[in-house]
């Protein structure tokens, strides 16, 4: 027998329950905690979706009750449309059953596995069935099922089925058990993805019971439900080819040209008319007859002539609002940019990108800043590294946008980044929907919204850093050229020199200078000012002493404050200029030592050396 | 109606092959330059197993065509056992089909999906079938097949199917037109995945030819094929409840002893009876009459009675000897370790992590480390940043290993980190397989392999480091501090003092220095020696100079080097300890001032200010 016979005895079919219960990291159970807010958000998107079709306003219960360690139950209950009867067990016990996959429209939900997966994943785990609940109509009965999936042949199986009491006007209720973990206080916990849930999802109302009893309502901010997104036909543009010729052997139109007004968005009568000529295609053609060359020709045509961008009433952006809202849930911060780019398509699916950038308050300035990820209302919370949204701020020189970046990659400093990507269909890079794939033409996208906000942030950081920089610098020579000359006064045995103008001439700074001297009886004050900058400064410099000055040249402005005075002069110094003050003081030089500290106003405080500036 | 009856008409199953039509990027086909390569690798890695699995040494032939930008045919031909001809239309067009699903043994392939994966590409982009021939003996016939995959059910469809003449002992030969672009020069290209390949598996010959017709062959470094690793049963540890009692479910035993035997690795009679007592469950009874309540308890029990590791034949990893090649393909590199973790298990299955480390030679100074994935001898292009292997690098604190970590996250430097992970069962992210999962017991062994190498990578650069450090800032401090001292020096209308002492002193090094004074007709010579560190010092001081000394004291060694003499003086100091040298010489203080500067041996070069340094 050949090697080829006895290795044919193996090959067989392979379920895609069975696929997946030995894959479940790939549906995003790869570890304990992550696999409770994977189950919660599966619950969690699927209600949220059911009620915005069914055009309700959301109320969500989610409970998490410890049954042992790493063993715990799941009840998640909506006041949503419910469930017909007859579909409840495929909808929970069957993957990749569902409504919204050969939908063209913005929804959470895309799939047709999640809350199966977290079935599977449940009964797996703790060998219980999954506890269905659902009511359709207040005048409708509320059905029970107890269900499993089959992973043999991924069919569900129906442990028990019956009618029971439940006062509810309608809703759909699921419980789990499994083997999970509940963690509180970090990102990637089930209470931080409700709480980004109810900021981008203001007309939801969440209420969640955490273990230990504690319950926390996200109320709701809105009784406006967000406007609908319709469902749209597939546009021309990224179609591809077999698809289309999918699309044309099943076609229920007998004519090429009604196939195409019927079967794609943004194509008219003239329109198909153009396609067609272009294609060599005759439009009076049967569709199903068409050979894979005037498919081919087809193809190339859609890409020829000029169709109109897909329609966006099927996009729902989060908002500007709400980004802001998002990115100011946790910090007090400085600064806030948002953007909106216009839609774009990819494969034929419309999407939009929204960022928006916040800095400074008390973000910690040394760590990687946050990246905050939205994909359809929906917070990524895992698999950022994988994620094009990462990708897309990675491939940004952030140095540009005054954003520290060492090693290359997501930058450093005081700041959250956030990108929402809605579209009718989000390229996710698996099954879990954590992270969205490189698809070139969402990564340009992003970038060009990053790119939109990140220059408006470095014209905020470019002045403030700047200033940051001179007083940075001028610390470091303030603290080392002193030492240093002390040191070298020491070798030469000559007293330490006064370094401070110095420090002025280094820092290309406006240097001001007391200078006292005893003379006879008293002592004669030169205030010394020199601009070593390389641009005009106007300043005010105030002298505020118990003591009367005399003969002061040039003459200040003398004003009472209390027992003291405040004399004041205008100043004004060119690039290089140099002015001195004099005054006489009928004090001891000994009390002379101690007159405070000058005042400078009307200056950036990092311009001055020697004397301290007050701005009001 | 209520609206869930509306909704409920939407409501229908998902053929897992329009599931992929519509998420192609979830099996890698994202962009049309990883389509290209994702389409190789699961050509190749399937020809890598047929061959290996039949024990014929692979020769694999890749060839690709352009066709037009970004259109392109791959051609895949190899010499392993062939396919059966009922198998080849499933095996290559219906997906989640395949013959090492359910096998417990180190493969690449292990999903059955890769290849058809790649013919739906094929099919989708170029409307074009997938073009096969097998053929499995030297005596049987060639089968030619052309086949697309109706992605409405997830079945082959045959479109021609005959015998045809091919002049090849055995193999099969696969055909696939795409949109796709081939790419060389960078990391994530077809090239790359091929050498790659090549070095982790030196008993297959891989002919790539290109586009442009250039043939590359990687040659075979071996005709030893590796280790067939063996099929086991699955261990205990880390088996689900729920896989348990499917297991139980579908028993061909009758008793739950014979049961526990036969269908787990590691359970012997005696393990069998402890693991049915500590469940209080009878040894007798029929596995399938099993409560959920017993197999609650028996699983438990599991987790309790001492079961050993399982067996670790299943797996083949790299060794030592091609990590070293993979890690050396391109670079001169100054220091390579390696580890092999000892085996350990997650989910029941086997696996093991091998590490290694390169450093320095001409890598790369300021970058990120380069990473380099494997997984079961397969390297992983894609989704570095999703991968369980790059999280494990991610988290080690690499300051501690000598490598800088700016920002956190992959290390800097001139590095590179390779790292295999064996498993009968690789927890990859996603169905296209470029990364593995964060399952916490891998996250783990591949961390501890990382600190083994990084540990001994410390203890080289420790020592190599410090030094560098001595010098860079003993550099700086040459370069500012004169700078200051000058500047110093102005102010205080002096000479520049000599700072060379105050150098040695603030770097805690041995401080030389010659002083020539004239005295007479010739020089007073004091050579002054202080050592500002904090350990004992030896090291010899020469005097290498045309002249005779006189008087020297102490007294030096004196060797005749043509019409020079080097003087020798063996020097002993103590931290803190102060010596001089003196002598005469009869010269003119001119010439004195040209004496070439004084040389140190047997002392490292940081270690020295105000001599030259020459250690042979």
């Amino acid at each position: 027998m050949a090697i080829a016979e006895e290795l044919a005895k193996k090959q067989k079919a392979i379920s895609i329950a069975e696929f997946f219960e030995k894959n479940r990291q790939i549906l995003g159970f790869d570890s304990i905690p992550r696999s409770l807010l994977t189950s919660v958000k599966e619950a969690v998107d699927n209600s949220l979706d059911a009620c915005e079709e069914a055009g309700i306003l959301p109320d969500l219960f989610i409970k998490i009750e410890t049954r042992s360690k790493n063993n715990l139950t799941l009840i998640a209950e909506d006041n949503g449309p419910g469930i017909v009867k007859e579909q409840i067990p495929k909808v929970f016990a069957k993957l990749l059953y569902g409504s919204r996959f050969h939908s063209m429209k913005q929804s959470r939900g895309q799939q047709g596995i999640g809350i199966s997966a977290a079935v599977l994943y449940s009964q797996l785990t703790s060998g219980s069935p999954a506890k269905i609940i659902s009511k359709i109509d207040k005048n409708a009965p509320a059905h029970y099922f107890e269900l499993l999936i089959n992973t043999q042949n991924n069919e569900p199986e129906i442990l028990v089925d019956r009618v029971i009491d439940w006062d509810r006007l309608r809703g759909t209720r699921i419980e789990l058990e499994m083997e999970a973990s509940y963690i509180k206080g970090r990102r990637q916990s089930v209470y931080e993805y409700m709480k980004d849930t109810a900021i981008v999802n203001p007309h939801a109302r969440i209420t969640l019971v955490e273990p230990d009893n504690n319950q926390v309502i996200f109320e709701r901010a809105t009784d406006k439900l967000p406007v609908q997104p319709s469902e749209i036909l597939p546009h021309p543009a990224g179609i591809e080819l077999g698809t289309l010729m999918k699309m044309l052997r099943y076609s229920e139109e007998n004519k090429l040209a009604s196939f195409l007004r019927h079967s794609f968005s943004r194509i008219g009568p003239q329109i198909a008319g153009e396609i067609c000529k272009r294609a060599g295609a005759d439009p009076e053609k049967d569709p199903k007859a068409l050979t894979l060359d005037e498919a081919r020709r087809l193809h190339e045509a859609f890409g020829k002539v000029k169709i109109s961008s897909p329609p966006t009433d099927c996009l729902s952006p989060i908002t500007e609002e709400l980004i802001r809202k998002g990115l100011e849930k946790e910090h007090t911060i400085d600064f806030i940019e948002t953007t909106t780019r216009p839609p774009s398509v990819h494969n034929g699916h419309p999407f939009q990108v929204e960022a928006g950038i916040a800095y400074g308050g008390n973000l910690p300035k040394e760590d990687k800043v946050e990246i905050l990820r939205f994909a359809n209302r929906v917070p990524l919370l895992y698999q950022q590294g994988a994620c094009a949204i990462t990708h897309a701020i990675e491939n940004i020189k952030w140095r540009n946008y005054s954003l520290d970046q060492p090693g290359g990659g997501v930058p450093t400093g005081p700041a959250i980044i956030l990108v929402h990507v809605a579209s009718t269909h989000i390229p996710f890079t698996s099954e879990s929907k954590e992270a969205i794939a490189d698809v070139p033409e969402i990564v340009e996208e992003i970038g060009l919204a990053l790119k939109d906000v990140g220059r408006r942030l470095n014209l905020y950081l470019s002045r403030k850093n700047n200033l940051l920089r001179r007083r940075e610098k001028e610390e470091i020579i303030q603290k080392i050229l002193p030492r240093i000359a002390k040191k070298v006064g020491e070798i030469l045995e000559r007293p330490t020199p006064d370094i401070t103008p110095i420090v002025a001439r280094i820092m290309g700074n406006v240097f001001v200078h007391r200078v006292v001297k005893q003379n006879g009886e008293g002592c004669d004050v030169e205030i010394q000012l020199k601009n070593h900058g390389d641009s005009v400064h106007h300043f005010s410099l105030h002298e505020t002493i118990p003591y009367d000055i005399k003969s002061p040249s040039p003459e200040p402005r003398k004003i009472p404050l209390g027992k003291q005075s405040d004399y004041l002069w205008r100043i004004s110094l060119k690039p290089g200029e140099q002015k001195a003050i004099i005054y006489r003081l009928d004090i001891e030089p000994e009390e002379a030592s101690k007159l405070p500290q000058l005042v400078v106003e009307g200056i950036d405080e990092e311009l001055i050396t020697g004397a301290k500036v007050v701005n009001v």
